[in-house]
C-alpha cells in the first residue's frame, strides 16, 4: 500500500506492522543522470520489493532532500544538516510506528546517508516504540557492489532501466570521460577530500558506459530480493530482546 | 526546470534567482482523499505556475512530511515537530540559496504549515544569504477561499482535475454524510479542540460534494495566476531593504 | 489571586484549576505610545478578566518581551527567538500546572507572538500535564477587531483607559501623519515586507486619533467577557477527550 | 529612562550605552512575604541606581521568572530551565546591544540564579557584540550580607522599604518559628539537599524579624550605590581587551 | 575499582551504589605547572578517597576537557562550551547509574567547572535515575582553601607530592614574579574581567613558591578526607526525600 | 609533545600545525580485557606515531567515554549519545586549532566511534577552523584487518604488547569459549542486532587466543607507520581547495 494514494481509512484496513521508508538525495549525478537519481533508486526499489513480498507491506512516501554537502560545488545539489536529517526520519517513523506500523526499512539511495541512517535507526530501536533498520540498495546487489561509483554503471543501469527517460543518453560519452576512476582522495585509508569536487571534474565516479539497461533490470531484481528476505526476517523477528 | 529531473549541468546553465519548493503533508483528508492530498496540491499549483511564469523558475522536490499531529487519530498520517519541519525547510532554502536561487517561494498544500513557514521564512529572510515568503495555495482562490474545509470543496475539486484516479468517487456519499460543518471548536475566537478528531467523525471538514473537476480546473487556474503574480513582484522587489 | 503578591501559602490555598499567564512584548509603537504597550493591554485585560470571573483564578506575572524582531530598527525594541519565547512559555506553564493550575490561558497582547503561542500550546495540550489556550486580546472585541493597526486606534483606546499618562497626547498629531494605513506590503495575500520599518515610517500603523478613552473602557469590557466567556468553556470542558 | 515607559522616540534620543536588565524569581518566600519579592527587590535595586547615577542608563523591563526548582514543593513557585533562562537573557541583551546600550548589568534578586547568569554573561562578553556582568544585589550589602538566609532578615527588610504592603506582619512569627537557621544540608562543604524543602519547613532561612524597615532602607541605599560604583566603572572601562 | 582498568565482570561483581567521576580541565597552569593540572590532581583526589574509603566505590576515568575558555589566550588551553560539558557529565553519570552505581560524586579539579557542575549534578538528582553532588578538591581542605590562586600555592603542592616530575622547578621564580596577586578584577564584588589574561601575565595567580611537597602531602589528605566523609554521608543518606 | 605534560609557554613554543586526538571508549572487551581498552590503544598508537613522525605534533589529552550504548547490557560499560559526543571533540579540535594546531587527526580505538567522527571530521574541516580526519587504528593494520572482532585477536594483542598487566590470562580460555565467531546477525547485508548482547554471551569476538604480544608489536609498528603516513599526507595537503 502507498500511502501518498492511500485514504486514511484504506490504511486503518492494512493488517501488518511493516513499513518501508524510502529516502533518497537531490544531488549531481554527473552530466547525464539526474539530481533526483537516488530518490528515484529508493523508490523503484522499495515498489518492487513491496509487490514482491508476500504479504502487506506500507509504503510512506519517499524522502527527497538527504546529507550531500559534499556534492555542494555541483548545481542543484540539496542538502540538510545530518541532526536535521535524523531527526526527519526519526519522527516520520514515529508517526507510522504509532499507527501500528512499528517494524520499518528505511529505503536508502545514496551513500552520504548511510552514516546518519545507522545512528538513527539504533536511536530509533533503543528508544522508542519501533524497530528500525536502513536498507541502502546498492549494498544488496552481491558482486556488482564494487562498481557502484557514483553517476556510474549502477546507477547509470537502474535509471535506465526504470526511468530511462532521465538519463540522457548524448552525455555519456561526456560523463565517462570526466569521470574519476574512484571515489575519494586516500591515505593510510583515510579519505583526505572533503568535497567530491576535489576529485571528480564532472561529478562522475565510474563508467556509466557500464550500465547497460539489462544489468539495471538484474540490479532491481537482485536488490528487491535482498528486501523481500529482509522484510521476512524482520516480520519474524523476536523483538523480545530489545527488553519490550 | 524540476530539479528532480534535471542534471547539475542543467541546473548550472540555469539563468534565474527564483525557486519554488513545494511542501505538503501526508495525512488523513477523509475516506475519499489520499493521505498524500496536500503534496499533490502543492505541485500541481507549482508546477502550473512554473510553466505559466515568464521566464525560468527552479522548482524544488516536494517536502512529503509537514505539521499534522493534529490528525494523529487517524491512520496513515505522517507528521514531524515543527521544530524538525522548519530546519528541514530552512536547510533546503539554504542550499537552494546557495546556487544562486535565493528568492526562494514555499508552495504550501497545508494549513497546519502555516504558522511554522510564516516562521521560518522570516528567519530566512532576516539571517541566511535568501529571501523566502510562503504562499498556501489555497489562499490565492479568491471567493472559493471561504470554502476550505478539510477533504472539502476545494481540496476535492483540485484533485479531481490533476489527479482523478486518487478520489474514490464511490466514498463522496460517506464523506459528507459524516463531516463536520467546520473546522474547530470556538469559544470568544478560540479553537479549543487540540485534534481534529475532537470535532469531525470522518476527518472531513466542508462538503466534497461541492468540488467539481471544474472547480478545480478554475482554482488550479486561479492559484497559479497569484503565483505567477508574486513571483513578479519578487523578482522586481528591491532587497536593499533588508540591509543586504 | 495575583500570583506575584500571594505568599506560597495563599497560593497552597486556591482552590481552582485556572490559570491566566499574561504576554505582551516591549516594542515599538510610535511616537505617542510606550514601548511596553503590549504588556500593560494584556495585564489589563487578564487582570479584569480575574476579577470578573465567578471563582478563583491564579494571574501569573507578566512576559514582558516576545517575538518582535520584525520592529528591531526601531530604538528600544526587544525580542527574543521564537524558540526560546516557546520555551519560556512552555516551561512556566509547567510550573503552573506542577501546583494543580493545568488549565492556562496564555493572555496575549501582541501579534506576532500570536504563531509560536499557537504552536506552544498545541504542545502542550498534547505532551504535557497541562491543557492551554492562547487569547489575543483584540481578537475578542467583536467587530472593532478590524481597526486594529499598530499603535493605532485599539491600542491607544485602551492605553487611554488604563494607563492614560503613558501615552504622549502632544504627539498623537505626529503618530497619525506618520502612519502607515495597513500593515504590510501585500501580493497575493503574502506580506511582501519582513520588516515593520519598510511600510511605516515611525513605527504606526492606523489612526490613533481613533482611540478615544471610551473606546479602551468598551474594549477592555468585550475582551475581558470573552475572556471570561472562554474561562467558563475551559472549566467546563471535559478533558478525557486528549486521552488523559 | 524606564523602558516600558518610554516611546520609541524617546529611546532613539538617549545618549548612553549603559542598560539595567533586573531579573528575578516567582517563587516561594515564606508564610510572610510574596512570591514576587525577588522581581520587585531587583526592580527596586535597579531603579533606584538608575535615579542615583549621573547619566542616563537605561532600565529594561525586569524578567519575572527565573532559576528556582529547588523550591517546586512549595506552591506557587514558577521556574524555567537554566537553558531556557540564560536564552531568554542572552537574546534580550542582545536586543538591548543592537539599540547602542551594550554595556549591560543584569540586576538580580534570586541566589538560584547567580550561576546561571555569570555563564551567561561570560558568553556574551565573549562572543556577542555585548558586554555583560551580573550583580546580585544582596552581594553588595557590606557587612549585611552574610545575614541573607530566604525570605529572612534581608529580604523582609528591603521589601518592607520599598513594598510594605506585600509583607504579612500577622504571619511573622509564623515565620520565624518555622524557618531553618540555615541554607541546605552540608558535609565537607557540598550541600547534599537537592530541594529547599528538605531543610525547610515553611520556606523560610534565617529570622524575618531582625529585618526592619529602617534596616531595608539602609540596604536599598547600600545596594544601590554599589550598583552605581559599577556602572561608573563599566562605563570607564576600555573593552578593547576583549578584542574589539 | 578503577572502570578503565577492570573488565566487565570484575564490574558485575562489584557491589556497591558509589561512584567518583574525576573531572578536569587541560588549561595554562603557568609556566611551571602542567596544562593538565586539573585533570591529574583530581584524579589523584579520586583515588586516595577511594582507596581510603572502607568499602567498594567505582572510580571512573577522568574527563579531561571542561570549561576554561576564560583561559584561551595561553596556548595549549582546551575547552568546551558549558552546554557541551554538561552534557557529557550527564550522560556518563547516567550509564554509570544504569550498572547501579547510582551516587555519584563528580571529583572536581577547576573552578571554571563549578557553577557548570553545581547545575548539571542538581539536574540529574531532580530528573535522571541518579543522585550527584560535585566535591571541588580545594574546597576540602580547610584553611588551605583561601590560598587557592590558579597556578599558585595548593596545585603546585599537591602536585610536588603527586606528579614531581611535572613541576618545572627551574620556572618556579619565574611563576611568581609574573602572577598575580588575587583573581579578577573586581568592583563591587563582580569581575570585570572576562578572560584571566586581563588580569595575570604569565596565568599564575598566588605564589607557587608557597607550595611545598609537605603541604601537598597534607592538602591530599585534607582533600581525601573530606571526600570519604562525603562518601559517607551519600551512602547512608535516605533518597526517598527526592520522592524516588 | 604532549599537552597534558606540557605547560603553556612548552606550548606557546610548538611550531607546527599538527595535531592528534586520541579518543576511545570505555565498554566491555570480554572477561579478559580491560573496559579501558580503546582509550589505551587509541594512545599507544598516537604516542607511538608521535614519537617517530619527523617533526612536532601536539598530542592532546585522551577522550575517555565515546559511543557505546551497544554494550550497555554489560556492566561498567560507559557511554554518551552521538550528539553530545560529536560535540565534545568538536569544540576540543576547535580550541585546538585555536592555537595554531588546524590539521588534526583524531586517533580512534573504537568502532562504534567510527561514523560519528567521519560526520564530525566533515563539519569541522567545511565549517570551522581547522581540518581534521579520523584514523581509525585497526584500518591501518593491512591484512590482519579482517581478523578484528571485538576484545578478540587484534586488541588481545596490541595491548598483551603495550599494557600487558591489564590483559587477564587465565580468563583468556574463558574468553575464547564464549566469544561469538562474528560480529552481529545479518541478513540482506543488514545488521538486524541492535546490541552486542543479542549476539555475544561474555562480550567477546573472535579469538583472543589468536592476539600473541609479537602480534601486538607489529600490530603497533603497522598502525603508528600508517598513521606517520597520515601525518605527513596531511601535513603537505593544500587546503586551498576548501576555499579558505
Amino acid at each position: 500500500m502507498h500511502l501518498s494514494e492511500a485514504t486514511w481509512t484504506d490504511a486503518a484496513d492494512a493488517e501488518t506492522d511493516l513499513a518501508l521508508l524510502p529516502v533518497g538525495s537531490t544531488e549531481q549525478h554527473g552530466p547525464h543522470a539526474p539530481l533526483g537519481t537516488d530518490v528515484e533508486t529508493a523508490k523503484a526499489v522499495a515498489d518492487a520489493a513491496g509487490d514482491a513480498y508476500d504479504g502487506e507491506v506500507v509504503v510512506a512516501p519517499s524522502i527527497p532532500v538527504g546529507i550531500a554537502e559534499e556534492h555542494r560545488q555541483f548545481s542543484g545539489t540539496l542538502w540538510v544538516s545530518p541532526d536535521t536529517f535524523r531527526s526527519y526520519v526519526r519522527e516520520t517513523v514515529a508517526s507510522l510506528a504509532s499507527h501500528g506500523w512499528d517494524r520499518v526499512v528505511v529505503v536508502n539511495g545514496h551513500g552520504g546517508n548511510v552514516p546518519a541512517l545507522g545512528e538513527v535507526c539504533e536511536t530509533i530501536s533503543r528508544h522508542d516504540a519501533a524497530y528500525a533498520v536502513p536498507f541502502t540498495w546498492f549494498e544488496g546487489v552481491g558482486e556488482h557492489r564494487s562498481d557502484m561509483g557514483h553517476g556510474g554503471p549502477l546507477e547509470t543501469a537502474l535509471l535506465r532501466h526504470v526511468a530511462p527517460d532521465l538519463v540522457r543518453e548524448d552525455r555519456i560519452e561526456d560523463a565517462r570521460e570526466g569521470a574519476a576512476p574512484r571515489w575519494g582522495e586516500w591515505v593510510s585509508r583515510v579519505n583526505l577530500a572533503v568535497d567530491s569536487a576535489e576529485f571528480t571534474e564532472n561529478g562522475v565516479v565510474g563508467d556509466p558506459g557500464e550500465g547497460s539497461r539489462e544489468r539495471g533490470e538484474e540490479l532491481l531484481a537482485l536488490a528487491s530480493a535482498a528486501l523481500v528476505e529482509l522484510l521476512e526476517a524482520i516480520e519474524a523477528r523476536d523483538l523480545g530482546a530489545l527488553g519490550r
